[in-house]
């Protein structure tokens, strides 16, 4: 079934009109009176509807009832990613999305060769966002990703920690595994953070393990940056009985 | 320690001169007389080596032992890629390598959309192949992951179904998880199958089927062909223990 992603403010007395791009979209699809579609809130929460007329290329949509997004994991797992260069947060953003993330945060760290100004994230972070959304449609997910740029490592250190497991995942971890992080753990969020380019610093490593992350290894190999997010999310909706 | 790539073949009485290529590298790196490098053989050995003379750019090597190589998993999993369009095959070699695959098959199915004569498949071949090499030198692997092309589903899945378990993972399959498929599973060989961007048709699911495949879920979101592989393959090596 169509799905469409709308504000749920948009919504009235379980009427809503489609607003432009939804509309456009549906007139892409011929959406006829009386089909019906998936209205998602973006936040979980799905709408039956039934299209209840089409005048002059608008759709107005009779909601018939709600339900938790079926395609939400149980799991809320937050990326945190130390800011990379170029395309490659764009490439995790939507990845991410696809393999269920409920945030991706992104942070300064010491070796971070990207250091946009202020100007331009705001500008970053509007794309990114939209990369979010679309990922979301194209998943089927129910929730859209909030993509947030914080300032600081400390600062995100301190708003990782925040979950029931946080971990962190290092190249020069040898003797901790996944698998013992993960031991005898039924927690229902994580934060999962990992460097940039150049690897975090052994300082840095040491300032989270001191704020309650556990310190993994990702396996034996050398992972790149947008690598690295993606197989560690992929392991914990694994281990989490995702799939 | 630095590590380089070399053609066993090359190697005479336990000494080897550096080939052109590695050489510019070495020049490059200002390997000096007694320095120590590693050597791979691309096949999963590791060869300690000193430099024993530097001549006109000319690097030559003595080996002081030889072990197999620590980066390599204990599992060998092949990933098994419907040819999908343009970059996305590019992108799977490059991070399935990182990842510890142990070859990269690819092969037409009913919806591929990328259907490329055999001329442009050799040249693509040689590109894709050079993928793996440079990703296998990154990430510090000691086995360069062959790149395969093969030219029939059904060659695909008698090929596939030769290890010790086979895993078709399909959109529309919801009731058996990789934790099914995996459980009690002490296999050591892997083949994960995945479908082109448009999906697998039901027939060639019920064909793997037949043929010996587990068929498995990869979550409740739809992942996109070139997303889905490595979600597997990084499932399947935590499973496996390895991190």
């Amino acid at each position: 079934m169509v799905r469409f992603f709308v504000d749920p403010s948009e919504l009235r007395d379980n009427e809503i009109v489609l607003n432009k791009e939804n509309a456009a979209h549906a007139r892409v699809l011929r959406l006829q009176e009386g089909e019906q579609v998936t209205l998602c809130d973006g936040d979980g929460t799905d709408f039956l509807c039934a299209v209840s007329a089409v005048n002059n290329g608008n759709y107005s949509l009779t909601v018939l009832n709600s339900v938790p997004s079926e395609s939400e994991p149980a799991v809320k797992v937050s990326i945190y990613m130390a800011l990379p260069k170029a395309d490659k947060l764009e490439h995790v953003i939507q990845k991410a999305t696809e393999l269920g993330a409920y945030e991706i945060v992104t942070f300064p760290s010491a070796r971070c060769v990207s250091r946009p100004d202020e100007k331009s994230l705001n500008k970053k972070l509007e794309r990114w966002q939209k990369i979010a959304v679309s990922a979301a449609e194209q998943s089927g997910r129910g929730r859209i990703p909030k993509v947030i740029v914080l300032n600081s490592y400390e600062g995100a250190l301190k708003r990782a920690i925040q979950v029931e497991k946080a971990i962190l995942f290092y190249e020069n971890e040898q003797a901790t595994t996944l698998h013992m992080a993960l031991n005898q753990c039924s927690a229902k969020s994580f934060s999962l953070l990992t460097g940039p380019e150049g690897g975090l610093e052994e300082k840095e490593v040491s300032q989270a393990q001191a704020a309650g992350f556990s310190v993994c290894t990702l396996g034996k190999r050398i992972l790149r940056c947008e690598t690295a997010p993606l197989c560690a999310l992929s392991a914990v909706m694994y281990a989490a009985m995702e799939f």
